[in-house]
């Protein structure tokens, strides 16, 4: 194929394309392995009772925050900047959880318009001053914000870490104007990638053991937190089997990624991290040959991240993805298979900076492009 | 400053605010220690008579590319995609290198469609059927492309490892119409940070061996190379004292980063990469500061880059970046002196994927935001 002015400038793909016109590197979402993981974790979360705001973060996607609702049953979506949720409600998502603290005063002002477009949109808090930043701001555009108390229960980074400190924050929130307490945010990211699966389950109790007696102080005080929310793709069965939490925040259960992957490939590991599947790749070709037992192809950190590991080669046995500089993966191929512009399908180590790198998701179903979606929300980060 | 609207959704800042009113994060250009790297560079290069083709892959931007040109005497741009050879072409930059090799028969043909959009325009190849496509599709078009044999001398990646193999792709590249045989690449990327001095200069001694047995077996075959160009910022010097090298492609001198750095602060090191100012920041502000001792702001690995290593905080002594995760860093901070919203300059691990990530360049003087460029060719991967 050579038709570069058809194809247009800044797409990888047209709808109806074969997947071997694709130019690379892009990132292709397999669309019947994603709309299987989206069925799955709707059913899980459904049959245990649960709501679930998927993790917006990981796509920064409209069009697959949407599928989550229409097909997964998710109630809305979660981000961790003002600018995203911008993104998701121009997108008409209804409902939006900054589940992070928002202190630049021009983006505490941004967030409290949102209400006003449509959607209710919450944000957490660790510190009782920005409840009254937030309540100023939300009074002087006539909105309403929710806000919940973010615990810290064992990441170490945001949130806070006694039940006294939670009580003063959730009676600050139920006492400002123009705020709606909405209960508990607490997420352990730490654990979500521990592989065993006893250190993880324990991890889980202990995070949980700290979120219980947060939960049985604010009851104490009359104020029980409407919501408890937090888990991720490594956890949630476990917060779901805690009796603590009644909603959800999953990400990555919808792509997958290499890291996670890790977790998979353990046979004592089939509960819960096992069942997701690869619906996430970086379509990269070969450059190089010029070397016997080795290549070199057109993805490297640039265009898949390498902050949890090397990207993986899906579906190609013998060959190795090596090393990473910015533009180049070193392959090793000791069958000296590949040729130049031969395609491999990569699994990102970790999917939610990789999707961040890219402008476009190429959707493809047996082999051919269905659809072509923006990464909304890409560098959207402030 | 609470005015979102006026701001503009999709900008870090307007031209005229002070650099505490930026939105973070931010990429943010001293443009005084950035004129001084690239009038220095020019200088170094003048002096040394070679001819200077800035790598634009480090910055993706047509301004600071034009910066080099018209401040520093550069002769052109360096690249690696065809992508970003566009927006360079479209920015009136007239003499583009694509320093890599391009193998999908799409991005053939929009390479062999740039020159006649008013660009001299080189590529490299390291296999005579590359040097067979790229001759078909200017002919096509009917425009010229310029043809260099890409040498591997030491990187271990793309390019031919023989005299051999370099006459033989020499010849070809002679013999085929619609190209301009331009000479030899020879770039060793994998010396360029190799942070003791001694192991650096071995190191570009036992590259520029392989360069000069190249060198000397192209004139005997009478395919003398016109240009010899590579070299980086840590290695120029030794390039401009081979007496083999032409031409340079510096790129991160202009910015400088964490991993450069690195080099810079060993007292041996005054030689080359000693002479270069941080010009490229990440500006953060603190999100939390719930935990005495610590606090978290809002740069994680989505707006700076962590393969080389985590960014180190610039002008605030005492306070230590020691972790990074998708939207958050978490600080050291042993007098607790941050309070939410206080902004910290960080200097990036590694300038080239942290530039790739945002949209924006804000360049500042004396505090004061002077110009706002766009990152004109980010996420041109392809």
């Amino acid at each position: 194929m050579t038709g570069g002015a058809e194809l247009g400038y800044d797409v990888p793909a047209l709808v109806g394309m074969a997947i071997e016109d694709v130019i690379t590197p892009a990132l292709i979402l397999d669309l019947d392995a994603l709309e299987r993981n989206i069925r799955r974790m709707g059913e899980f979360v459904r049959t245990h009772g649960m709501r679930h705001r998927v993790h917006g973060k990981m796509h920064k996607s409209v069009d697959v925050a949407r599928l989550q609702i229409e097909m997964g049953g998710a109630q809305g979506v979660c981000c961790q900047k003002v600018s995203e949720a911008e993104v998701f409600v121009r997108g008409a998502i209804a409902d939006i959880l900054v589940s992070n603290e928002v202190r630049q005063s021009v983006m505490i002002d941004r967030l409290a318009r949102l209400p006003a477009m449509g959607a209710q949109v919450s944000v957490c808090v660790d510190d009782p001053a920005n409840v009254a930043e937030l309540s100023e701001a939300a009074g002087k555009h006539g909105t309403e914000l929710g806000v919940l108390v973010e615990l810290d229960c064992g990441a170490g980074r945001c949130g806070v870490t006694t039940p006294e400190a939670a009580i003063a924050l959730a009676q600050a929130i139920s006492n400002a104007p123009n705020l709606r307490y909405e209960g508990l945010q607490a997420y352990q990211g730490s654990m979500q990638h521990i592989e065993a699966h006893d250190a993880r389950a324990e991890a889980a109790r202990q995070a949980h053991a700290i979120v219980r007696e947060v939960v049985d102080a604010l009851r104490a005080a009359d104020l029980n937190p409407p919501l408890v929310t937090g888990g991720g793709t490594g956890s949630y069965a476990h917060e779901a089997a805690s009796g603590l939490y009644n909603e959800l925040q999953c990400g990555s259960y919808a792509f997958m990624d290499a890291d996670y992957g890790r977790i998979r490939n353990e046979q004592n590991e089939r509960l819960d991290v096992a069942e997701w599947e690869n619906a996430l790749f970086v379509l990269t070709s070969v450059v190089s040959t010029i070397k016997p037992g080795s290549a070199v192809c057109d993805v490297g950190l640039k265009a898949s991240s390498v902050d949890s590991g090397l990207p993986v080669v899906f579906g190609t046995p013998g060959v190795t993805y090596t090393g990473a500089s910015d533009e180049h993966g070193s392959l090793d191929d000791p069958d000296s298979a590949l040729q130049p512009g031969d395609q491999l399908c990569l699994v990102p180590g970790h999917c939610d900076p990789t999707c961040n790198l890219h402008n476009w998701y190429v959707g493809v179903r047996n082999g051919v492009v269905e659809t072509r979606w923006p990464v909304s929300a890409r560098g959207k980060g402030y």
